[in-house]
């Protein structure tokens, strides 16, 4: 059976990141629909009615289904591919990847991109003048207490979440290579972080991120650096 | 092999309640620990770093494990107590639920909890002094909206993501009884999503959460009514 897939992204939200990576670590080939979500286009409203990316749209000949926003897309992903894992097998260690995975879609977010993405990526996309300095030095202060956290669990892990690559680092992932796309990443402070980052960075999952260009939003100068 | 839990939760957490209610549904008993979250019990900060509530302890006599806020422990009740089932067996059902329960812990929560709750519960709690009633009417207007997207929905099903009760339900329950208990339920205009609220509040799992008394936070007249 043949599945067709078709994931409704755009490139540098940090939700449509984690469903192109966990997707890439499956190694699952799917067609690109890039959607300007703030725009409100009605095909993506149509799928989701919240109008948010990621939306990942299967069709295998039968049904055809509509997987809306990233923990949904990965959990569906686990379910439906399980090779190989991205979740443990036991409790504890699903706990923790959850756990890990939920800090940054709600935490990392409200208190990270809420102000360093809004100011320097969001404004520009809609038009709303230039980044207020002061949000963003809140923005770079929240960064530093979660690379900080980051930098414990990682001495004592070789992933966030234990020792195999997991959701939570794909959620990670998915935040963090945006703020780096932004040249937001103060990577030589934390070095367990970027050993972490610079491993995430050379998975072949990661390549089709590299390549990502945002008109009028140029990547950082050593966004494409897999030795930063 | 006994199971002993503890849930850590604040009764008016709309988090809290959804642990509560799926803990309900599935009638496993635990030992309840009320934290006061915005005073960073030392005891939840250990179990949750990000210090919020719910957290679900369970100890089996080998492993003690501890998970951490509301879709983490759903999901894990899920897969440990899969009877009665609160997540649909096909994908698109699965998708389905979660694109709902994901809707009101993040879209509701932003644009709802985040200007009633905040206003009219965390203000008291905190200290923070009496509502801005300019920002309550915008939480108003917001809620009008989900519960007009509700109506819509529970026109042509039983429960919110079809014909079984799901973490749909459990999720949007959660949120809209914190809403109820302050007197800002508007059940009148919606008549679907008024019959669907008083089939959730007349089940076994909702009696605790009647119970539910917060000091200086008395309930709206008609909380505790089944026949509101």
């Amino acid at each position: 059976m043949t599945v067709e897939r078709t994931l409704h992204h755009f490139p540098l939200d940090p939700f449509s990141r984690q469903a192109r990576l966990a997707l890439g670590e499956k190694k699952l080939s799917f067609r690109e629909q890039v959607e300007k979500y703030w725009e409100r286009p009605p095909g993506l409203q149509a799928l989701n009615p919240s109008g948010l990316t990621p939306v990942l749209v299967e069709a295998d000949g039968g049904e055809t289904i509509a997987i809306c926003e990233a923990p949904a897309v990965l959990a569906h992903i686990e379910e439906r591919y399980p090779d190989p894992p991205l979740l443990p097998a036991s409790p504890a260690g699903r706990a923790e990847v959850r756990r890990l995975a939920h800090w940054f879609d709600t935490k990392f977010h409200f208190e990270v991109n809420g102000s360093i993405l809004h100011e320097k990526m969001e404004k520009r996309l809609l038009g709303l003048g230039s980044p207020d300095p002061v949000v963003l030095r809140t923005g770079r202060e929240a960064l530093k207490v979660h690379l900080a956290y980051m930098e414990e669990l990682l001495r004592d892990r070789t992933w966030l979440a234990g020792d195999r690559l997991s959701f939570a680092d794909i959620a990670a992932a998915g935040h963090l290579s945006v703020i780096d796309y932004m040249g937001e990443g103060m990577w030589d402070a934390f070095p367990a972080v970027k050993t972490w980052y610079a491993k995430i960075k050379s998975r072949p999952s990661f390549r089709p991120l590299l390549a990502d260009r945002q008109p009028g939003l140029p990547p950082s100068a050593h966004y494409h650096d897999l030795d930063f």
